[in-house]
């Protein structure tokens, strides 16, 4: 009997919470997964050192950076250090956040595409999440079958009749839920890293919308968050 | 009477013919166009200059310039030095050539609409053409109206109800027809750079399919290239 060799994927790390635990759903899932990080001029380097870390720990045989600057084209609280990151926000359900940057998961996507066709991947996971964050347009189920739609279109392999298929499998999940999902899959969460303001020694400030929907996670879950936080 | 100021637009620019022509086409329509050129370490450089130009010579207020390597990816005669560039191929159309690079198109367009999003432009445009290279996937009409379907799908102006269009005004036009529209509106060919291996100094090497087309296209339209070649 012989065991068929696992399939490869293309799997976007972002050394946050989530993306993490797609790589371990896609690895858990069979496939070979290739990480892809992107590093686009946001706020922080420390997430690139977290994916390294996150994906060291999982054991992934190739993973690939692409480096560019969106700071120029501005527009975003993440790459515009004149926008502000808000903080301790009452509710975060107010329309799309300052944090939005136009296009990014049009771009990271079109990127693990690319990958994914060169290596001969033909799965494409993402973390991207409708739950959390229902203000990013880019993280809705619609956009991610639209791009679906648009790789088979656009690739020599989808016009060869070898298909894509994009997994957003936390699409529809809490926070809490992707947390114990991971902690079943044995994801070490002190490597990843989710504040949108820390601190220069990678504390997490606890209080952008991202550090208050992981820390509400974590307590859901029944867990701590096993990074630091200040104060 | 007030003349209303022009509509902002962003014109994907490359620095070869076709892309110079769709930016002298942007703005004979009334756009005021920002400059997006894109550099993925493709052979040469040369055509990043020769854009930096083309944007000079039209008077373009506004010219982004994005660098990443997709080279690391490999699967492209145009990243990847181990793949060789075709010399005097016989016949051109033999589907999918070497040269075609993985979701190049997907992520340039990408690239655009954040910068369009992010500057106010709903108008993008692009030089993609479906006749000379017919092999091209992400070169044909039906991935263009994918990729401005998800455009507003992925986008917080698209979701809010002030939609994108992605504008290929050659999609269908030949080489001579490309190069007779852009002498009737002023472009400097001359300032354009097309070969896929050209020389150290610029010189176009002739007898890729890229110099062969183009050249084809001078002689149909009656005129001679203004740009240097080998021999």
């Amino acid at each position: 009997m012989t065991v068929p060799a696992p399939r490869k994927a293309v799997v976007l790390l972002s050394g946050g919470l989530d993306s993490a635990t797609v790589l371990a759903i896609a690895k858990a899932g069979g496939f070979d997964p290739a990480a892809l990080t992107i590093v686009y001029g946001q706020r922080h380097a420390l997430e690139t050192d977290a994916a390294r870390e996150v994906a060291r720990s999982m054991g992934v045989g190739r993973h690939e950076l692409v480096q560019f600057d969106l700071r120029p084209f501005g527009g975003s609280a993440l790459t515009d250090p004149s926008i502000g990151v808000p903080k301790d926000r009452g509710d975060a359900d107010e329309g799309i956040p300052v944090t939005y940057v136009p296009a990014r998961n049009t771009i990271f996507l079109a990127f693990a595409l690319s990958l994914a066709e060169a290596c001969g991947a033909r799965d494409i996971f993402c973390g991207v999440n409708a739950m959390d964050y229902s203000g990013y347009p880019d993280c809705r189920p619609e956009f991610i079958e639209s791009f679906e739609r648009l790789a088979n279109l656009a690739t020599k392999a989808g016009v060869e009749g070898s298909p894509f298929t994009v997994h957003a499998p936390l699409i529809r999940m809490r926070k809490h839920e992707i947390i114990r999902k991971g902690l079943e899959l044995g994801v070490n969460y002190s490597l990843t890293r989710s504040c949108y303001d820390p601190a220069p020694d990678g504390t997490a400030c606890g209080h952008c919308d991202s550090c208050r929907i992981r820390l509400e996670g974590f307590r859901l879950a029944g867990t701590t968050d096993p990074v630091r936080y200040a104060g």
